[in-house]
């Protein structure tokens, strides 16, 4: 158990006035043992109780959780009810916070055998901890995003006239296999011309010519933390539409990261960026929140949005990502990693957002 | 929307007296729409009520939902109150039947905003219907299995001494690949010598030696649709041991199968192989039940085990896995994938079990 994580949930859980929570999503549990488990359908929780020393973490004997990991483990067999059990541990007397994932099968259950007095989703206690990285994990996120920038730079160089994008997506994999990565964060998004203005588009047939835009948002993983980057190339010419576009994007992802600092409203880095592409005339083609969090996962909670007052935290870790899109035409995106600082911010990702045309 | 489907879900609806039902996991919304949506943490949920014209699907404005799919969208946004949107539609006054994998922070929310009188766990609705596969599915599932097969016939190929596991893991990805697949069902389980005992092993540095088992249990998928397949091989050599048990295994797989048929109950199945294992003195060995459901996802509801009273019907899909596992010293697992078919089953995998000598 990694005692300051703890730590500073039971600090959250006290805000709250919890006593106890379960958790259950397998980054969650990993966050506070260390143990990595994915368990599929099947259930794997900690249980945690501030008040007294009463922590387990629930087994199923299908795992290989042999290390001793600080806290007591209750075994488990597929054919056992869990639910059942889990409750007989849990303090019928009190409010049981949940897991935000806790699926349905398992929360009706704990429900019926009143598990809890009531019941809240009590993520927010790891979450809000979870925002803030730790020394170890801020390593972590400026390695995986230095992979992923060296990624972006080895696959400009793949691109090539009549390419199609799912080849161009195979190209990256080799590329994050030769770097050693350990997978990656999401499948990567490889969109050519107007496929550039449909969200979330994935890699297809499409072949790529002259006079296209180039939108690649990719993410690797390493060590269980995942990059997030996105470049908009041109190939072999720029219109002076794109190009406008391009300097637009490239300005509101610049304005957005000068306001990062402690204390800033998230809302309000959202809204630099908002109000600057608005103001040019763009502000309906973009047609989402600037930012996320991200760190085991590639998205955490937390955002950077008009609906986020919170303000920023030293240790936070979020995206800045601009877009345009233009139905049929063309969409430009410019995307980093920022690690906010004592005093402004880092920005993980240090690849060139110089407007690139491809030859 | 697929009205065949949707007849059956219906009909189990009425069979269990609920109106309503909110399905959320992108596999049970994409087997009923045919539309492959992948959330991430975001909502997307289909809302079927079979009293009323009122089924809806619940679109976030970022997915790219375009297509006609005879439904109506109710769409929203990242910024809007999701939750009480739905339940602005849902019936209030009736039992609301909800997706096994729907997350507390929807379900906790629902329930606030009064969305149904009472709340139960309705994927049974659908999981019973996609228990028995439709012929496109059969189609699906034999097409995938046989790819499975050419891969395992391939990578026995490439089985070589001092070969770590993860370059045998990572030589199945370059033939998966060339073959065609979607990817994978799950993360290859390759394990050597007494990794092969370890439950859920993941490939590491363990090097290839003389006599060592070779423990494969894998599965690619394509058009949607989970291979899954484990055979054991033997490298060099086989002990005296290591063949008794192999032969075991062999058999209690082959009496597993040879019991399948329409009105077999499966535990009687698991049991026919976990009786036989056990009579010849390893039955504390074989740790796990005999098989699972498998479709879309490589675990779906249902097994193959003491719990389920359940009796086989055609059309269902699951695997026949017995095992033996010996700490310290080797595992052995054959696994097939069954077809119920109208008076026995359909083995969907080719791939020989006889003993297999690596050279």
């Amino acid at each position: 158990m990694n005692e300051k994580r703890l730590d500073r949930i039971y600090e959250i859980m006290g805000e709250k006035e919890l006593t106890q929570i379960l958790l259950t999503d397998p980054f969650a549990v990993f966050y506070v043992t260390g143990k990595w488990q994915d368990p599929g359908e099947r259930f794997f929780g900690l249980y945690l109780n501030r008040t007294k020393n009463r922590n387990k973490l629930f087994v199923n004997r299908l795992f290989t959780v042999e290390e001793e990991l600080g806290v007591e483990k209750v075994w488990f067999s597929d054919t056992d009810n869990v639910m059942e059990l889990v409750s007989g541990y849990t303090d019928s007397s009190c409010t049981l916070g949940v897991d935000k994932n806790l699926p349905a099968r398992f929360l009706l259950p704990l429900m019926e055998y009143g598990a809890g007095l009531s019941y809240v989703n009590a993520s927010d206690c790891i979450d809000q901890v979870r925002s803030c990285k730790d020394e170890q994990e801020k390593g972590k996120m400026r390695a995986v995003s230095l992979l992923n920038d060296k990624a972006i730079g080895l696959l400009s160089k793949k691109i090539r006239i009549g390419m199609k994008e799912t080849e161009l997506a195979q190209e990256l994999m080799q590329i994050y296999r030769e770097l050693g990565c350990d997978g990656v964060s999401f499948p990567p998004l490889i969109c050519f011309g107007a496929n550039a203005a449909v969200g979330h588009h994935e890699p297809d047939d499409t072949t790529l010519s002259e006079g296209d835009c180039v939108l690649i948002d990719i993410g690797c993983k390493k060590d269980f933390y995942c990059a997030d980057m996105t470049r908009t190339f041109f190939f072999k010419s720029v219109s002076a539409r794109q190009k406008e576009v391009y300097e637009i994007i490239k300005e509101a992802n610049a304005k957005a990261e000068a306001l990062i600092r402690p204390g800033s409203k998230l809302c309000d880095i959202d809204k630099a960026a908002r109000e600057f592409i608005t103001d040019k005339g763009y502000g309906e083609y973009f047609t989402h929140r600037l930012g996320h969090f991200i760190g085991m996962e590639v998205h955490e909670k937390g955002d950077v949005s008009s609906a986020n007052q919170n303000e920023a935290k030293p240790g936070m870790i979020f995206s800045i990502e601009p877009g345009i899109y233009l139905p049929g035409e063309q969409g430009v995106r410019i995307e980093d990693l920022v690690l906010v600082t004592e005093d402004g911010c880092e920005i993980l990702n240090s690849y060139p957002k110089e407007l690139l045309i491809i030859e």
